[in-house]
């Protein structure tokens, strides 16, 4: 199966003041999706878009906490939260904060949407504090960033199936 | 000098439909204070109304981590967060998460005001990601805890002048 290069391009929204949306296609059934995204042995593999992460916690269950360090040409970023929700294989509630900005979280929503033909669609909503946070990660490169990591999740998909 | 009745309550507002705000006037100089809100030492003595309480980590600057671990007649309750903020002796800005709903994350912005007789106004906001959540603070005992937090803080207050 060939996907368009439009459904390779993940759609970005802003639903409320302090939304971010994004929503996503993969070739995948949603069962190989969940597992891309919740095996930190494959989330290695795409999450750093071709930089090293060390996956230094991942404890995904109600409570647990996850820590990422992505190193980076211009150095070592950590990136951390804690799970609010875990529900195989349809929807998974995160907080999300980077180091360099501390104290500064949002709500990561993701959910899994089975496709008739196969294929998974991922919609991801971001909740922030406040609409300049918002706004501060919309003018960060966050789409190419999640076009990377993505294109990188495509690969380990294929590699799964 | 001494304190109305009045001037002990701590006043509780809701200035935004995903805010709370506090208002308490302490007898003690903002030096003295800010000492009693920062060191862990102290911190044991009031922050846990009279159980025990456990500072596991207490690194007060931009980034670090808190974690308190408090023992009540009901079990062991934990709560931690991070510093996004720390601007002595007249701001701290942190993050507050009860392990009993992982993954809420409220954000703390304390800030004292040295009065003009010798006491000092202490001002927390509460901004939550959602109002539900927010009224769901509201719904608890916070008020009720929050009066025994702030009388074990004026004793400790006392002791200190």
């Amino acid at each position: 199966m060939t996907q368009s290069v439009n459904e390779l391009r993940a759609k970005v929204s802003t639903p409320s003041d302090r939304e971010i949306r994004t929503e996503r296609i993969f070739n995948a059934p949603r069962e190989r999706v969940w597992k891309a995204l919740t095996d930190p042995a494959l989330v290695a593999q795409w999450w750093g878009r071709g930089n090293k992460l060390v996956i230094e916690r991942m404890e995904v269950q109600r409570g647990g906490r996850w820590r990422f360090v992505e190193h980076a040409p211009d150095g070592a970023h950590g990136f951390e939260g804690r799970y609010r929700e875990v529900t195989p294989p349809e929807r998974v509630v995160q907080t999300f904060e980077w180091d360099g900005m501390p104290g500064h979280v949002l709500v990561e929503t993701m959910t899994l949407e089975a496709l008739a033909d196969g294929r998974t669609r991922l919609v991801t909503v971001s909740l922030f504090h406040t609409t300049e946070e918002r706004d501060g990660m919309l003018h960060t490169d966050m789409a190419e960033g999640m076009e990377q990591s993505y294109a990188a999740l495509d690969k380990v998909l294929a590699q799964l199936g």
